[in-house]
């Protein structure tokens, strides 16, 4: 979609367009970085703290704010991670014994930065702040853990705008990373995250790049008032016909 | 924060400062609405697509896109919702038994707009997508269910831009939602979000307005190299101190 070519109303309480179109920029060109960071480019501490301060301001179950963001940059440390990777990504690469094309194709791809990029983040999720009670969280704790993963997408669209790429790297175990930056049991780790400048945010996924799987259509992952009920004539009909219209752009 | 105090500098990559600043305003002004909506104003069509689609291009673990997003305007529907968290509000109520003040000021607090808002959107996350081989999903499972919660935080700041406000209603039991939307067994419902315009958004979170919880500084979520350990003198002093700048603004 080409943001430009929008015509935008604007509506009481809405940005302006320009900063509408700032946030849509940051939304649709940001990247998982896992193969274009730039080595020993350092991201400045003012940087660092607005995409950290982007983060903190994230909804949160209860105005709980169960974050804590660990920034990592001794190389020892950073080798343990690495190793971890390493281990996760070949037992992940001998679940795939049964299907060797795809196999192949996946211990080719490029997963993780630990080392290339210039921070790494572990950002945690603790179920204890300011409990046991937290408002919101009685029906559904999970809410807990989903809240930090607000945050984490906050960071993820600052550090964009910024120009700082950003990659989640999960092929690790949780068991080791605890061990590794000692965190309590009670605390659970959410997100590993390699952060640093980078040559460029390619202009879509690495993943639908390389044909490891498509883009769903927008249309594909809409219900309408119940699962399952795709558009059919009435309430619906125009907004589903928008809906295409997004699409075609 | 006044984000407009802030000097940005230019990197390469970087979004313009004017862009920068609509993403922070979006960031820093979202709000968890309760209270607010404007009754009887409809969301347009063009907006609520756009919304959407900023969603539909969060992050996801292995480019799975596990989303789905019920929109939901039936009023028989969303009775039954307000009936779930009206069951679930009061059994919250009850485990404060033992702190009536607290109980007072948690009863008269008001949680969701189920009814008053123009649209609600139930998110779910797919676990079969794709599957059952998902890329990077192998190690740790839940970071299917961290992808949709990227794309709530999307949707959530897209429609903030828009002057929409969104609520996220979690005093609800999963179970009731699943019979109520037909949600089959391996689709796991992440949010019930109540979308509509709104009369504003607060200049803070009401629950930060209610004296129920304080803001936590920044400075107190952050730790270096290993859990726990806060600020020492040698490679991230320059850091803490800029932290601490950045509060006193």
């Amino acid at each position: 979609m080409t943001i430009e070519q929008n015509d935008f109303g604007n509506h009481e309480n809405s940005l302006s367009s320009q900063e509408r179109n700032g946030l849509y920029k940051a939304i649709f060109s940001r990247r998982d970085i896992r193969s274009h960071f730039l080595e020993g480019k350092d991201i400045s501490n003012d940087v660092l703290v607005r995409v950290l301060n982007a983060a903190h301001h994230a909804p949160s179950v209860g105005f709980s704010q169960p974050w804590n963001f660990i920034l990592i940059k001794n190389r020892a440390t950073r080798n343990k991670v690495k190793e971890s990777f390493e281990k996760e990504f070949q037992k992940s690469i001998l679940s795939l014994d049964d299907d060797t094309l795809r196999q192949k194709k996946y211990s080719s791809l490029k997963l993780e930065g630990v080392m290339e990029s210039s921070l790494n983040i572990r950002v945690t999720y603790d179920s204890t702040r300011f409990g046991p009670f937290v408002l919101g969280r009685t029906s559904v704790p999970e809410t807990g853990a989903y809240s930090v993963c607000c945050a984490i997408q906050n960071l993820w669209l600052a550090a964009r705008a910024e120009g700082v790429g950003v990659g989640w790297v999960s092929i690790l175990s949780i068991e080791d990373l605890k061990k590794i930056l000692s965190i309590p049991h009670h605390v659970n780790p959410i997100a590993y995250l390699c952060l640093g400048y980078v040559s460029e945010f390619a202009d879509k996924p690495d993943l639908e790049k390389a044909n490891w799987l498509p883009r769903l259509k927008l249309n594909d992952v809409i219900y309408y008032e119940n699962w399952g009920r795709i558009h059919e004539k009435g309430r619906w009909s125009d907004f589903s016909s928008a809906v295409n219209t997004i699409e075609e752009q």
